[in-house]
């Protein structure tokens, strides 16, 4: 394999081709889902000193960015707990392009529609690389070459784990608080715009040079609860807004009302409860998905009926998840992410739900992490294969729209790993010989659950003996392929071309594989 | 200044002549209380893996030792929440030296009576440095020069940026934990041998190479809340018992009745009332000493008359703080250990009652820490002297038989520093020409408060007018000096030796004062 672009290509673990250098950057293939050595001795992060009377207050962002030294060549980093609220990253970007700072890179835990407007301060050089998720126009943008040098995509622990490595280097970390103080302590359960746990910026704040807390609402100090602490703060920025309440955390989580996804939902939940991981302990994560939230609400109900407690949820929390707590049926939730403003307040009363820091969530060179110790996950993909690899970044037209969130680590770490989706979108086939990109990789999939069929991975004997007299429509994959394509046809191939415009890291640091350019 | 050791010396900015150099160590002089420059980077802990499956159960303390490859030669961590109830270190070292392991270096936050016991194993070579606070007999046992080696004492925030900064390197924590899962998890809050929280092995768990959690109450994966994260274990043990819960806290802390310790602290609550530091939103740290409660209590007392609500306690927390807190007279509650049952329950229970790390408490090389913005630290001393340096550590005999605890971190971080103690001990005059070692530097001691009198270091000369007409006794520190000595008469200085058996490091890392040899 070779192009005008000269990579140096190797095969990895899963036949993907994968370079060996990229923008400068030595890369190291994946080899498998659990073959990392570990044992790389942590980042020393700059130290700094605190005295009495010191000042950490600054009168504009504009002042802040100047104080902390950033310049042009630097690494910036966001969190995106405002989701498409946030109101942050575009307001420093803005400020970073208006003070003739240039190539940046941003390390973004996530993008957002929101976000849109980085596309013309890429396209003016301002910014030229990306590490970090990206959901939507800034995804698709890149897609079509527009970035100058290669993106990097990273799992929630991947990423922490590529800081506390060294090899995500943050120059300056912006911290969008809803709460703080003027030292720096912050969390993110009071003010206009409250979005729960602070957990993505964890790493952030422990590991950059410099670490400025933006803020709309700032409180006498000490800023208590804390997600963020006054030792790893230098500068703190009141602004007006730092997002849109509306657009950070929704009012009310709804579960799916379409007869499909309900079907999915039921088949999953039936699984989980036959699976034998379905018992008095045990845990879950759930997200804030329709499929997904329907499958907690069916699993609660369930386990009223059998007097079954969990001992943990791990979420993404919303409401459904909070009821479950609340109502006795899980002793703890883990939360990372909060989506509606119900579980805000549950997060921010209760000593049981607790705080998730990336590292503590999915850190595969931790010293033990959370979804090693979690019984089942159930996961969303924008495609499957028949080695049951995963995609959630393209679309079959290659497309990269999605964000990998703890999907690879979840599948990982879960004893119980499901896919929950319909067999096709929009007349698409989710189910692929080939997925256009591997996200996760199918050693770390145990099932695949669609309204038409429930998919084993052969690997998973023992579920595949288990469910051999089961009522469930359990089928080979390579059947339930078949029958979808007799419904939807073989779509074409996506058009690509040769550049590669993405690296998708699998959670140790190595490239599990690339998203390359579509043609217009 | 030179003797048979051969002792290379520098007089440091208190005028103590302390080596640049002991057991191959290189040492800084003391500049002053504000002059470190910071920026060092920190240390990179050796990192691990995680995979799901992975046990960290061992079933002996045995097991674990040889589990972490601790070697002759290497250092080992505890820390002292477990107080004079401690069951661990003996446990620990006794296993060691069962193992034939020789030459340890013990780094703990510091040692109590109970652990007499390691004197044997000093004797035989199983432990030759320590790196930590000692009360009572170990402390007298190196006093004598027992300790083949020269002992460091750091204050709590220096310890811990002494870890950090990679000044203290800890081969193997062994952290006590009343309550803990298989994954390591733990916290202080529940079990036989609650204690409270685990500030103390905080950074511990962070930066040591291997870590080992030693319990005595185990839960169910995961142990919520947690003050040491699995992130951080490699291993865990269960034994019978951690420790003696009669003596870890105790039922009930009292306040003293002696009517001059009484005095003292009605001169200091008053001078408190009166500095202008007293409004509404203070802060102030208290601890468990008779004269603190008594200073806490009148406190309380005129903030409800007043109508004026502190913003935070910082504690070492008794029911006397939390009290306050519950009565609303405090907003926050900040606790680095707690004193009695009563206190763990708050912690336990209330949001707003926080561990505090000892980072977060008091580590100048950190980005800001809680000392730093405490309004008010009242303190006791085992003498001072008319530079109103203090000293903590030794008796007028020269004998080692305190540790700092966190005592120079909050003289230099407190806005109103006061120093309260009677003016004499067993007819010892307590205020020296020249305390036997400086502890903390007087340019960080604001006043001095005894039964006899009030004295104001002149470099505060806001407070010395401010309190030109008040009605408490204030006077000079020599006229005070001089009221004392006609009582006690002038006591014989301390038969020392040359050779230095411990160094008194000043929070910054810098050599503030040495500790010698006392002739038997």
């Amino acid at each position: 394999m070779s192009d005008k672009y000269n990579y140096k290509y190797v095969k990895n673990a899963l036949g993907r081709m994968v370079p060996r250098e990229i923008d400068g950057r030595k890369l190291k293939p994946y080899k498998g889902a659990f073959e990392t050595k570990g044992g790389i001795r942590k980042y020393g992060p700059v130290g700094s000193k605190s005295l009495p009377g010191d000042n950490k207050m600054l009168k504009s962002l504009k002042e802040a960015i100047k104080a902390t030294s950033l310049k042009s060549g630097m690494t910036i980093s966001f969190h995106h707990h405002l989701r498409n609220g946030d109101g942050v990253v575009n307001m420093v970007v803005d400020a970073i392009a208006q003070m003739g700072i240039k190539d940046i890179t941003l390390a973004p835990t996530a993008l957002f529609p929101v976000h849109e407007p980085l596309i013309k301060h890429i396209k003016k050089g301002v910014v030229t690389n990306i590490q970090g998720s990206m959901n939507g126009p800034v995804g698709e943008f890149i897609s079509y070459g527009g970035l100058p040098t290669t993106a990097i995509l990273r799992t929630h622990g991947g990423r922490v784990r590529a800081i506390e490595d060294g090899d995500l280097h943050i120059d300056v970390a912006f911290i969008a608080a809803p709460c703080a103080d003027d030292y720096g302590n912050a969390n993110g359960v009071y003010g206009p715009s409250a979005c729960g746990p602070l957990a993505y910026s964890d790493a952030d704040a422990m590991y950059a040079d410099k670490v400025v807390v933006v803020t709309d609402y700032m409180v006498p100090y000490p800023c208590v609860p804390y997600s963020i602490p006054s030792t790893h703060v230098d500068y703190v920025v009141k602004v007006p807004s730092i997002g849109d309440p509306e657009k950070i955390v929704s009012g009310t989580t709804r579960i799916t009302r379409s007869p499909t996804r309900l079907l999915i939902a039921q088949y999953a939940a039936k699984f989980i409860i036959d699976s034998g991981y379905f018992k008095d302990g045990f845990s879950f994560q759930t997200g804030a998905g329709g499929i997904s939230l329907a499958i907690t609400k069916f699993l609660g109900e369930e386990m009223e009926r059998r007097g079954i407690k969990a001992r943990f949820i791990n979420g993404g929390i919303t409401k459904f998840a909070v009821d479950l707590f609340r109502s006795g049926l899980t002793e703890v939730l883990y939360d990372g992410q909060v989506f509606d403003t119900h579980s805000i307040e549950s997060f921010r009363d209760d000593l049981h739900h607790v705080e998730t820091p990336m590292t503590m969530y999915a850190n595969i060179h931790s010293k033990g992490c959370l979804v090693n110790r979690q019984d089942i996950g159930f996961l969303g993909a924008t495609e499957v294969d028949v080695d049951f690899n995963v995609n959630v970044n393209t679309h079959s037209d290659g497309l990269l729209l999605h964000g990998i969130g703890g999907h690879t680590d979840v599948a990982a770490g879960a004893g119980l790993c499901m896919i929950v989706i319909p067999s096709y979108r929009k007349r698409l086939p989710i189910i692929r010989d080939r997925v256009t990109t591997v996200t996760t990789p199918g050693e770390t999939i145990d099932v695949i659950v669609t309204e038409r069929g429930i998919a084993i991975n052969p690997m998973r004997k023992d579920l595949v003996r288990r469910f051999k007299r089961s009522a469930l429509p359990i089928k080979p994959i390579e059947q339930l392929k078949e029958e979808v394509e007799k419904i939807t046809g073989i779509p074409e191939p996506p058009k690509l071309k040769d550049r590669i415009v993405a690296l998708i890291e699998y959670r140790d640091g190595t490239i599990i594989d690339v998203v390359r350019e579509v043609k217009r």
